[in-house]
């Protein structure tokens, strides 16, 4: 049995925005899985002393269009929402609530509605109302994500998921790591498919 | 008559140096020429409080990693040279003071020896004394580029090259406008390529 893709974003990241609308598709492509990390690059930051690319001078501008192009490079739709980036805790731990609860591909499956409705529909996704809204429209169970989100277990866990992302040498997202093997960015993905096809 | 593409670099960039092992080729295909600019990355990173990539917690080791799996992917023979990164000033004023007498496929055919001295031969480029042994081996009047080097008119080109730079937005390397679209890392060559066929 192959092990799974690990894949580490957060849900504010529009390249790991890029990616998680392909990772599946690349990994099942070699009979693969893809284990979904939702983290916290505000916590991730502060080990590097990074700053949100969007707000970096010169390189934010640029990054503006950069997304826009590899988008449409990769026929992915996209546009940026507004503000970005955002927190996304109340997301992330939405996501760990429902893996819990209902399954890691109803999970996963929450995780791309909510970065599809981030990044194609402009829902501010930072705020619970909407989180709650994108998990009713897949018809799981609001009420019990609603309480697990504002609950302690939760958040530890979250809290967790960020630690052993760190001690994993997780700095950015969208990250990926192949047996071993640790790619940062969605342009990795030719390289990350050479890995995959040599390993089968 | 087309645009040539122009390619800013610094010497000390170990990713500027792979796209340097690629990008006449990659125009060539597509009928281009290409004008290499020596920019100096310690300049243009005061306008973004960016610091060298190697130099960066977690990302530094990342990086020194990449480079070799990537430099591996497209075949370019490839070793960290140590010190990295190092001052270029010196080399770069060399390709300047080339081209001024020697023409620009002189200072092209210099500027890739450089390269090569550095990532592949770890011969520390910082050093004149190693820069001039590198114009020597092309057969390049040694003497001339010594005084020029030191003299005042090449470094006030330098400084306005780098001053050039940062006005068309150029804030690493390496950095590629093609007909006016920015480009930034090795790993926008595809999109690159995409361009340069629509373009036919």
């Amino acid at each position: 049995m192959k092990k799974p893709l690990d894949f580490y974003f957060d849900f504010s990241s529009p390249y790991a925005y890029l990616a998680a609308m392909r990772i599946d598709e690349l990994a099942a492509k070699y009979d693969r899985q893809v284990e979904w990390h939702p983290i916290l690059l505000g916590v991730v930051f502060k080990e590097t002393g990074a700053i949100p690319l969007l707000m970096i001078p010169m390189k934010g501008p640029y990054v503006i269009h950069d997304l826009e192009r590899t988008a449409r490079f990769h026929n992915i739709p996209y546009q940026l929402p507004n503000p970005c980036p955002i927190m996304t805790h109340i997301a992330a731990r939405a996501m760990l609530s429902i893996r819990a609860m209902s399954g890691a591909s109803e999970a996963v499956a929450f995780a791309r509605a909510v970065f599809q409705a981030y990044f194609v529909e402009d829902i501010h996704i930072g705020e619970q109302e909407n989180v709650l809204r994108i998990a009713s429209n897949l018809g799981l169970d609001v009420g019990a994500i609603a309480a697990a989100i504002n609950g302690p277990e939760i958040k530890e866990q979250l809290k967790n998921e960020n630690e052993a992302a760190i001690r994993l040498g997780v700095f950015g997202a969208p990250f990926i790591i192949v047996d071993g093997e640790a790619y940062w960015g969605f342009d990795r993905f030719d390289q990350i498919e050479k890995q995959l096809q040599q390993v089968q």
